[in-house]
């Protein structure tokens, strides 16, 4: 969103510009996601009263608190890679709007679950929700890849334990939430559950890795 | 939504970058309010006249009013913590990133108290509201004291006095929140003016925190 | 929406942290703007063509224009100001929420006069847009005299030919924009005109200006 | 969005805060996009199922998908305009504004292609669309002559073949899109893919620009 030094942005070919607007958008969409929630109308208050009302639209809070969360991890594991990537090139920039592209698109699955969660069509809801994580998960393994084949993005200062850890975390990444996808077929719900389990799993204060950056 | 020294965002293990952030999802969701304001339908402006219609939407433009300035004096109360808070780590990310989430729910509230607080069901509608800036004021308690404990996130140039007002402010504030709710009861726009007069009142300039600052 | 030192931003009472979040909040309003325009419906488009409907919607494009060259303009007169305001206190940022809070409602009379420009109503829905740029230029002239009253809070860098020219700008820009409101009364497409010109008037690039300024 | 060295921002005559006030507002309208795309009703999938309603909502994910990427280029392209200008006055603001104002629209004729796309009107609904993104190459060229005319809002550190680069990609860019525009009259699905391709050959990867800009 904002890059002090405008100068020669691309001239030292840094990823602060990169990092910058991803954080901007990020940040705009965990925020627009609220807008996925809608007020009971008349009709439905007239008929059940407000806080039933409110009640039964449990689908959306739990669409929408899963979906801020995901996000949320996205935005801690964006800065992980961005402490190994030390360079850009323009695939990069390219690889990182692809990214951007799939997050950007979170608040239409979120708004189908939210919809669909408690309906017959509950599996499809859920297998459009969790395989849009899938396939984020694997344009973050892009991302990552084409950063560190032969190092080619990496510098002297990039830890290599730091390396090997985002390597191996990100090589199980999409199977989980590939296989928390599949589970949409044996129960929705639980589905649904085990993905937001992945996140907050991810996102748990991890001492490995503070150790690696903490110092 | 920035950081202008990207390279090592997490290495000095500041909180530039939770701040930035901060501010982006505040910015946002502060301008997002007024889309809860609707444009009187061309059949109600047909019956009772376009200048009766607006003015006859006047719970809209309360709630408006009073998430707007609510959302403000978090963010003037968010700045205020991060004076004493330093230092962060991976737990003050979620704490924070907790907090965020209440913050980008209050337009659901909103909307809700601007559709119901001309109607028989305002009890609720109010309570929902209220109870809702309760849950935010529990958990900026959660994130300052997590941050205070045993001085965890502080450093030598933290104002132990500014600690020491932070302190006495918050223990009382979601009690504040949580007996403006409770008015609901009785009255609710009682209640909700209650609210706002506590909200004006933690925005008041305060002389005490202006010297402990301003030098 | 974001400070790049963040550590101490109220102890150095510079006014970055309030330009910063003021121009986070004008970005995202001139930005939503747009969702004011609708597609439109399959019924009209059935009955007249989608080109025709298209160009039935000339009010909103009109409201839209005007709306967003106004935020522009609220931008750049924002952003002169704070080229005089050096330091900051508690109040200014309070008058300065409270400017935000006027820009950030700007949608929904955009909205209002868009649907009813083309219609019996308009002189009220012109009213009521004119209207609100006259409030919203009371608000500039509260932030501008109260920061300005005996100096509070320029500092020596502050050039007294920029704030004799501000300040002469500011005694009549509230009356411009009530003239044009008022002018609604006669002829409301003239009254929005009138207030479209005062806009481009403000914006055209000042040569006294940037002879103040430029060096 | 922001500007970090907030006191003087328009005296150094700079070009940052145009900048990061356009990447605000670029981050903000390509993550808005999203809510062009919306839940198939109860009814359609009561009727067709979940899975056949969201497949043939396909026009819609076409939409956002290209004007995504449009505007992704877009920002590319912003950046590389200011790697060559260095300086700024009030003529390149409003030059820049009115660039803004034609990025900011998007949203509008994306939502009209993605509801008329697969409709009888789809020539009209593409040429909307295309005709757009003619109208904002043209305000691209504009900003970029202003700037390049007698070197006007360069300075010594501008690259000369930088400048001619972008000047021989700029006085063919807007006939390109034309072109793609006129062929709705022939197919209006491909004249959308031909618009699609341009900007995908203008994001590629290019070995010229990045030797030059890269060292």
């Amino acid at each position: 969103m904002t890059h002090p030094s405008a100068p020669s942005p691309e001239r030292d070919k840094g990823t602060a510009r990169i990092e910058a607007f991803s954080d901007g958008v990020l940040a705009i969409i965990i925020t627009l996601l609220v807008f996925g929630i809608q007020v009971p109308s008349r009709e439905t208050v007239a008929q059940d009263g407000l806080l039933r009302a409110l009640l039964d639209q449990w689908p959306m809070y739990l669409a929408f608190t899963a979906s801020f969360f995901f996000i949320l991890v996205m935005w801690i594991n964006h800065h992980r890679l961005f402490l190994a990537i030390r360079r850009s090139d323009n695939t990069l920039m390219l690889l990182n709007g692809l990214l951007l592209f799939g997050i950007s698109l979170v608040p239409f699955p979120t708004a189908v679950v939210a919809e669909y969660l408690d309906h017959p069509e509950q599996t499809v809801a859920v297998m459009v929700y969790n395989g849009w994580y899938f396939v984020i998960a694997i344009f973050f393994n892009l991302l990552w890849r084409y950063a560190g084949h032969h190092n080619r993005l990496f510098d002297a200062q990039t830890d290599p334990a730091l390396v090997a850890f985002i390597t191996r975390q990100y090589s199980v990444g999409p199977l989980l939430y590939l296989g928390a996808a599949l589970l949409a077929f044996v129960h929705p719900l639980v589905s649904l559950l085990a993905s937001i389990a992945l996140a907050v799993f991810f996102a748990l204060p991890n001492r490995d890795v503070d150790r690696l950056i903490g110092q």
